[in-house]
Formats: C-alpha cells, structure tokens, sequence
C-alpha cells in the first residue's frame, strides 16, 4: 500500500475517534489499533499528534480550496446559501477540529499559521463573493472598506461557530438548525440585501432542505473517503514550515 | 482554615494552571502542589478534574450575576459598551474555559445544562437591555420577536468568541481589540441605534479606553481575589444536580 494512502487510513481512524471523544482521550495506539497497523508504523508516519492533526487541517483545507475557489463566479443568493451548507457539513465533518479549535491553535504555532493563512485568504474570498453580489445589483455594500470588512468578521465567526452553539442544545445538524444559522446571518446581511428579505428567507429554505436532505451527522465521516481516492499523487502530508 | 477558603485556593490555582497550559495538561498532582495541599486534600474537595472545572464556571456564573443583573435599570449606550468590556474581561479571566468550551460541554452532561441555563437566562436580559434602549428612545427594535431573538444571538455569539478570535493573531486583549470586537456589535447593531453612528462609535471608544487602561490578560487572575474575599459565607461548590 503507498504511503499516501497508509497516511490517509491514519487520518481517517483518527478524525472518526478525535470526533467521538476528543483528541486528549485518543492515544497514538488506539489510532493504530483501528486502522489496523503497528504504533511504530504509525510513528513512521506521524512522530506524534500534533502531527496527526496538523494533517488532518491539511486534509480539511484542501476541502476548503476544492469547493471555494470559484463561489465568486456563481454570485446568486442561492449559492449563498449553498456555501453555507458546504462550509456547515464541513465543520460538521472534522467537528472535533472545531470543538477545540482555540486549544488546538494555541498548542501549535505552526498550525495557527496556516490557519490564519486560511482564515484570511477565505475572508477576501467572501469579500469579493459579495462585491460580485453587488455588480450583479444583488446587495448595496456600506461605503467604508472597514465597515465591510467587519460584516464579513461577523459572518465567518458565526458560520464557525454555530454548529457549536447548536451541539451545546443536545441538537444534531439538521436543516432546521443550519436554516437557524442563515437566519442569523441574513439578519446580520439584511441591512445590505436588495430584494425583499421574507422573499430571500423562503427561497434560501428551499436551497437548504435541497442540499440536507438527512442530518448531516448521519454522514459524518464520509468526507476522507473521497480524498483518500484523489490525492494518491499528491505530495505527503507533513509538519513542516 | 475553612473548606469554603480552601476550596477557592483550590480553584484559584487550577484556573492559574488551566489557563498557562490548558485543561488536558494540568493534572491533580500539579494543582495540589500549586496550592501547597496533599493530593488527597484535593481530592476530598474535588474528586476529579470535571469537578474543579465545574466548580469554576459555578464560580465565572457568580461573577456574571453579581455585575449583569441590573443592567436594564441603565440602558444607555454608554453601559452597552462598559456591559461588552466587562463581558470580554470575565472570559480573559477565565480564558481556558472558553477556549475549550464546546469540548468541556461534550464532556460533562451536567455542565452543559448548568452553562445552556445560564446562557439563557443572559439572552433574556440582553433582549430586555433591548427593550429598555427602546423605551429611552435609543434603539428601534424589529417587529416580530424571532428576529430580536436573532440578533441577541448574533451578538452573543461575537462576544463569547472574541477573545478566541484575536487570540489567534497572537494579539494580546487591548483597548484595540476590545474596540474592533465592539465595532462589529454594533455593525450588528447599526440598522437599530437611532444617534449617528459616527458619534457612538466615538463614545463607545471614550468608554472603552476608560475602562481598559492596561491589557486585560495582565490583569489575568485578579478575578479570583474579590471571589476569596465575598465567599466565605456561600455555601460549598459541588457538582451536583
């Protein structure tokens, strides 16, 4: 078996434990146990979790990237919608990532980098989905450069945060729930939207329950699997600078 | 001394500990040495870690009564900025805690509910802060009750990941960024405040500087102190239903 897709199986075995019971209650051998190889190889792979779950943020971006490069092509309030959902099921996917996400970012300053990196990179992103919104006669953004910036900060942290605040209400991620979660960033959008906001509310429903047709935590771990097919050419994943 | 004193020391030590190096790294034998007992005191106390952590939000609770109880008898907007800083100040305290908090809540049925209670009974008193603003002609509220409901939740959801949020960028809690933080409040806000929104941003920087002279996380542990000092006479903190 390759090394690229050994090192997969690894993380696959540890998203699913990570998810299930943290990471500070999952040991290096009950990975290995579970993806049925010795500690020592897994140590070839990873020397230890912090590398583990370096890779697996790895894994998580290059998800990110393979959806998101393009949303400011499709620039529509449906596929606003959408990219709520896509970004939802991803947290809902490496939910342990985010769960203890300050922790974890300040246990490692190497991938605190990288997350910032990402986090900022995804912000302009987001920035310039929503100028396309405005060219196409969609939204009206607030003059100052700085006001716009802060609306985006708003809505990133919520859409990080809400599968959270949902999860602390003993509630799985349902449609119901992520339809809570737009609302609350429509409510925050709405000042800025053109067209009759009970009008977006009832059509970005109809976008949501398309695209959730089962509680997304049903589906929790199939995301690796479609990674583990298409990167056996990609380089190995590791903690370097 | 009395066990009310020695399980504060207890306490005191423990957020100390938690909040350098986190919940995952700091065991019992390290919290009892902090505090100059035997392991075993400790655990006659606190029978584990769960319960410390337990104890100690009961402790962060009694802090956010005794400040938020009476807010709406001040609703100006000079308060809402004072109420925010304040908010930010308690979570620097107690920073571990909100940096591991949806993993803490997974991990603890009964912490969950006690926290979900008093997140609650807070958006309530948000909401009725809301409504006084409106009274004194400060703020006009939307019509139906779920959007309010909303956009409590929206500025909940900021001001408990705020902290989380700068931290990241390695930046130290400052006037600064209790300022941007509260910018972004009141982007939420704007569509519902009734004075310009220049001239509250300006008021609001006057409240904040004035209330934040040195960086918050200098001033990390003092919360505890005034805690030591009121509690002699509160009954024991246990974690019990």
């Amino acid at each position: 078996m390759s090394t690229r897709v050994t090192q997969l199986r690894i993380l696959l075995a540890a998203i699913e434990l990570f998810n299930a019971e943290g990471t500070a209650a999952v040991s290096a051998s009950r990975i290995a146990e579970r993806c049925g190889i010795s500690k020592g190889n897994l140590q070839y792979h990873f020397p230890n979790k912090r590398d583990v779950i370096f890779a697996i943020f790895q894994l998580a971006i290059g998800e990110m990237n393979a959806g998101w490069y393009r949303d400011h092509l499709e620039p529509t309030l449906e596929h606003m919608a959408a990219m709520f959902v896509r970004q939802l099921q991803l947290i809902v996917s490496y939910r342990f990532f985010y769960r203890e996400l300050p922790d974890l970012l300040r246990q490692d300053p190497l991938l605190r980098r990288r997350y910032s990196e990402n986090r900022e990179r995804r912000l302009k992103v987001i920035e310039q989905f929503m100028h396309a919104l405005c060219a196409r006669g969609l939204m009206r953004l607030p003059q100052e450069s700085r006001r716009l910036r802060s609306i985006v900060e708003v809505t990133w942290i919520l859409s990080e945060n809400w599968v959270n605040y949902t999860a602390l209400q003993d509630r799985e991620m349902s449609a119901a729930t992520i339809l809570e979660g737009y609302a609350a960033i429509l409510e925050v959008l709405r000042p800025y939207l053109c067209a009759d906001p009970l009008r977006i509310t009832e059509e970005s429903s109809c976008t949501i329950e398309r695209l959730v047709p089962v509680p997304v935590a049903s589906a929790a771990c199939t995301i690796a699997v479609p990674m583990l097919q298409r990167s056996a050419a990609e380089p190995a994943l590791g903690h370097s600078a």
